[in-house]
């Protein structure tokens, strides 16, 4: 047998996207003048039940640099965790879409954030022009050790914002694996938050992000920019084409369910080998070398994660039976 | 009837595309490291006679300013024609890619740069370090107007680029249709450039360019380059897929002589209103405000082009029976 | 005999900066927390009849960079002449500073802009994400070409930027030499700008400019950027003795008086030779290769201007001897 | 009494520097093409025993990013401490001046940098373009506190730098006092460094540091960017002459040893209460919150060190008498 578990990011697009794609064929008004472009802004302004402006762009990476440049000015800096994807897997995009504004690294179990570690950052950092002044911060939801913040850890989070000024953005590559394990609704999911990359990607599109913002002024900015970084496609139809799909009967909570629930089925098998609790649909396993190789010679494809463990990734597709035979094989090491 | 000139930049996805992008679905390791993301340089050493690194990216601005940016560092210039698209529609991307490069401006008919033109803004140019200094420079081919540089007219501004230590870059976004003009090989038309943004979603491609590269150096730099812009997908494989589908059999010329031959059809009833010789899909005709409108009534779409004229634009698909009523209406006007 | 008018941007110090320099020797607080530094802003709010927020830097290019970067985003343009310092002289230092924003370049005589100009170059921008929207315009007075703008001059263009929303800046490299050849006030002078780069290096300063903001929200984001570009000097009293030695009893008016003086009597003996009205300290004047050859050959020192003319300019210390057997050898001529 | 020991950054000027600073007023050709400014190639090569290209510039800020911006690209990164002047002091300058490339952070004693700690930082980073690559590392000599390379250290930091292909920079604010202290030829000093901030500011002159490069590539390419960072003054020759004066017998040593000998002083004093040896003009000092109020008491002034502990730095003019009246009041405490 074969079964894949090294990421969600390349997995197959859901046929319901695909049917979206096909439909949106028809040539229409370039960029985003076409009507299912215009419907983004009505259609998350109900999942969130508060104002939203929405912009499609075609990776995960683009949507965070963009929301990031309208919450801080290319001096300051923004607040996020030591192993936020921001950090640590984009090639310095937020120095470059924020004209060498800086991120100020914080600690925290799971790579989560807390008001207390931004505090540790911010609190020692003299208000005067040597310094590089924080702007803004940036959690990842579900984080990237692949757990979920709780609503009142994005409160507390909200509440820090609100009192020091600072702009508030969630990385949600994987936030529907966040609310899906929470049980939330989306608009508390994202109610503190001040912009937020919707990811689609990884959960059945092909090649759409929407970002959302909760400031229409803040949208506008980032229509120049999108456009100034040459992520406004002509036929940018197709994009929304995705992200209508995926919110389309909640398909992108379907999806992201499905891969929670492979996950949950392989952790039911790991107990004490679990580096972190299994919140989404990412396992993060102690496994020795020898644990891992006897996996791989039985089929099973994932990422080594330093010298002891091993990181496991589920995705909408992942097959039950592949998950159990999974789960059956690490319980039988 | 309905039949639209607007643009060729929102036209539906061709049919071989499709089917590319459909059977890419199955996962693949992410990014570029898929099995047709890695027969791109290869596919385009063959095309074009000589080694070619080839990127994809979604836009043509992206393509653009990514191969600029290899060209010309934060402190040089790069000459282009005052009405070129990277000048003109890229709502100032080379700016961002370049980190404050200038664009210097060079007249020319019919948006077409020659020697003269580049070393009449070069030659003022003091060479100390109050000036910006110019480092490469970048034509449109076929040209804004959609005209079509000849094998000479090349090789006369790839002498200058040699002589004065100067990049050559070709914004080729219609590309295919000045080649299936000139009806030179793909290599000819290529020849003296060092970075060719080769063009496909004006022609029959969903969302994929090609940077087509003639020094793997420049190739690697621009890698980096292409992720810190976020315009690295982690689908990469949708985006090769395409490209890969344009260079199948041809389609790419096939394509573009398509949209060509609806183009000179209609030209040929344009007579003396035609503002350019038309050499590619794109036409500028003199027509009255009154023509215009009796047009409009007809059921055909098309942009003003000033007070006095109108742009027509044809596309791969452009049904023969819509650019023969076009000229008919127009003959008849 | 040997009588230098290449340039005002090498002169000598003036003796009352000197002193003032020597005066400011004793060790104080660093950056611009000294008492002398503390006392710009009132200075130059009395100066100018409203409140002024004011920073000191080295140079007149960090002094226009600085002013513009708070008048326009990375995304904007700024309005200025083809022929502007900002454009012409400073390495790109706007692309840099504005980090990518785009010069957009208008014509005028003399370099001077008007609103006509300034519509002429901003009207045909279409109002979408796809094309740079202007932000601001700049002007340069007295301009490169020693023109004055006059104070209805200066009203119509605060007009322009009320209307359209556009931040107004002045580039004041000689903005002294204007204000003592139109003889208002400077209350008058800077009426309705947001931002001044007030000079002081060509009229007597050794290496200190002024920023004048008239805003003092504009001015605390000047003070970071100023940092972040390594312009804050730990002995920044220096600068600081520099400008208020100037602002002492006038010094500056007096300064710029002596140069427009020296450059009337010369104008005096240039008659139909002028290319243009002499404003200020500057003078184009029409002479023949053989005719500043005659010059050069009696120990005159100025630079060619073009293949028809030469450059003269005055500083505050020109001799009038010199002056006077400069005019004398022109009639000669 | 009233003694400073706040920082050496704002002491007075030097009485030869200002002799130096007086015999240059005569006018000159401006910007850097003085007869000083034309000196200093050669002054520097003479002093260093290899060639070198130097560049004055107002801050040290400026001079290290200049130095760092042609050692490592926009897309790149520069080691350097955690506590380096160039990421905590300089309002993010480094990403302004080099476009958004990033610092990353290396832990050691005393703000010191060893290979092992550059490795640590670099070595975990993926070869790919999901990351940012290392292209140098920047050490401040002496340190933030003040500790001093040896020969030993600098050269396995060199042979870290050829082995790893990187750029080696030295923030060299205090580079005198190190030099004093380590008692090595100016040569030995600089050995294995690309390019070198040699600092005069906090050493007896006025606003006046050069940059050193061992490699005439990247002087030109500093050229360039330091007239886009409105770093080039017309009035160089003033920065040049303070250079010279510094150079000129040795006076850049004596200050140095003036500063160090009176640390030297005030060290023996403290015994235990030091936190890091005394190498140079710095010294970091245990003093409870009592101790310090009663120094102050007795008019010194110093800045505090967090909760427990007080810094002191002397300068090129710090009298002795209070050196010896500061010992004294420690000793007493």
């Amino acid at each position: 047998m074969s079964a894949q578990f090294l990421s969600d990011n390349a997995a197959a697009v859901h046929p319901k996207v695909w049917e979206a794609l096909r439909a949106a064929d028809e040539a229409q008004p370039p960029y985003d003048n076409d009507a299912l472009s215009q419907r983004l802004d009505a259609e998350f302004s109900a999942l969130f039940g508060r104002e939203a402006s929405v912009l499609w762009v075609a990776t995960g990476t683009a949507a965070n640099c963009l929301a990031l440049a309208t919450l801080c000015p290319p001096h300051g800096g923004v607040v996020c965790h030591r192993e936020a994807h921001i950090e640590v897997d984009e090639a310095g995009a937020p120095g470059f879409y924020l004209h060498g504004a800086k991120l100020m690294l914080a600690e925290g179990q799971g790579a989560k954030l807390t008001p207390d570690a931004v505090r540790a950052v911010i609190d020692p950092i003299r208000d005067d022009v040597h310094q590089v002044q924080p702007h803004a911060f940036s959690i990842t939801q579900a984080t990237e050790y692949g757990l979920a913040y709780r609503l009142e850890e994005l409160a507390a989070l909200g509440a820090l914002a609100k009192e020091r000024g600072l702009g508030f953005h969630v990385d949600g590559a994987r936030f529907a694996n966040a609310v899906a394990f929470v049980g939330c609704s989306p608009a508390e999911a994202a109610g503190p938050c001040d912009a937020l990359s919707f990811g689609c990607i990884k959960n059945g599109a092909m090649s759409a992000e929407a970002i959302v913002f909760f400031d229409p002024e803040r949208a506008a900015l980032a229509r120049y920019r999108r456009k100034r970084a040459g992520h406004l496609q002509s036929k940018g139809r197709f994009l929304a084409a995705q992200i209508l799909a995926m919110l389309e009967g909640d398909l992108w909570l379907d999806n992201a369910r499905a891969a929670n629930a492979a996950a949950a089925e392989i952790a039911g098998a790991c107990g004490e080998r679990l580096m972190y609790p299994v919140e989404a649909n990412e396992l993060f396993v102690r496994l020795s070398a020898a644990e891992r190789e006897t996996l791989r010679t039985r089929g099973f494809g994932f990422y080594d994660w330093g010298a002891d463990a091993a990181r496991f990734v589920t995705a909408w597709n992942t097959p039950p039976e592949d998950a159990s035979a999974l789960a059956d094989a690490i319980s039988g090491l």
